[in-house]
């Protein structure tokens, strides 16, 4: 039935969701045709109406996934009681790793804000980028507070980072379609990593810990 | 007939061009339909046929208006002689206010790449995409020879800049849907050049001109 092989012990919600996040990645597209969900889960289209609700409800559900998992992380990372220099630079290579993994997620989180109800916008907001924003805050202050990092706006940092991170789908597209390349690299991944943190630590420093 | 304004004197040609950039403007969004085109230029639509082929030649044309300059830009600064970090500075400054003006902008390179017939796509890598990346080479590479940066790679720095940039896109969206706040000012626009600059600079420029 499910020709996905290491999504075999899925139940058939989750079988739906990893088709549309594969659709996405495949497809550098945020958008599903039920046909298509369909062919690559192995399942009735019908069964979208079942969990989801609609179409809308399924792009939800997978935002959902690969969202809580990020605001999760870092929450835990903030917690934890190594510096901040270095629970940044653990936190920016993971969010690289995840748009690595999932390359439509900034887009899928655009999208979603951007087509939803007031109310579910507005949830999205409450439910990952409020909560994404505190985190931030929070890292930041501790860095000043040891005077390890300069005095920056979180709310700024925030879009240099995800900005920086979310490239990897530009990258990806560039290279695909432009130059014939296939697949981005876990070595390119890891290089842009390295790259983006070379660049970007220094300026967050304060001039007495750089 | 054409009740904008500022675009009286345009011919039709640059009229549906100009229709179609506030229509991705407004609607946070690359698409475009016929009804709301010909709303919006005061013209019947049947001349984006005449003038572009169909709807993806009007988009083509559209990107070429706003790369175009981009390109020019840049190819005029590098050649300037003053010197490399502050040839820099002011390129991502016109970077960010270019996506400031057209935030649809990275998002209509990457449709256009994605959609594109191959030739059409490598056309837009040769025109755009690999002048743009010379440049880059070209500056970095003068600020290395000068002793102010260390050496980075080009590319990668290309990737960030704009990925920074393009953050307007992100921010705009998640203000309006998620905080009900209306337009990004000019000032958020300076504010954010300013963040960009000082946490992107010190991490390019070498230890000895830091």
């Amino acid at each position: 039935m499910n020709d996905i092989a290491p999504e075999g012990e899925l139940n058939a919600r989750d079988q739906l969701i990893e088709a549309a996040s594969q659709i996405m990645r495949d497809g550098d597209q945020v958008d599903l045709s039920l046909s298509e969900l369909s062919l690559r889960s192995g399942l009735n289209s019908a069964l979208v109406k079942y969990y989801f609700g609609n179409k809308q409800g399924l792009m939800l559900a997978l935002l959902e996934r690969d969202m809580r998992n990020i605001v999760n992380s870092l929450d835990a990372l903030v917690a934890k009681d190594f510096s901040p220099d270095e629970k940044l630079r653990v936190h920016i290579r993971a969010v690289i790793g995840t748009y690595f993994r999932f390359p439509y997620l900034n887009r899928l989180l655009m999208r979603m804000v951007r087509d939803a109800a007031p109310e579910v916008s507005r949830k999205i907001a409450d439910d990952y980028l409020v909560p994404i924003s505190n985190a931030y805050k929070r890292l930041i202050d501790e860095g000043v507070q040891k005077g390890l990092f300069r005095p920056i706006d979180p709310g700024l940092f925030y879009f240099t980072v995800t900005g920086a991170a979310d490239r990897f789908f530009s990258a990806r597209l560039v290279l695909h379609h432009c130059f014939g390349q296939s697949e981005m690299t876990e070595q390119m991944r890891d290089d842009y990593a390295d790259h983006t943190l070379d660049l970007i630590m220094p300026g967050l420093l304060s001039r007495n810990s750089a």
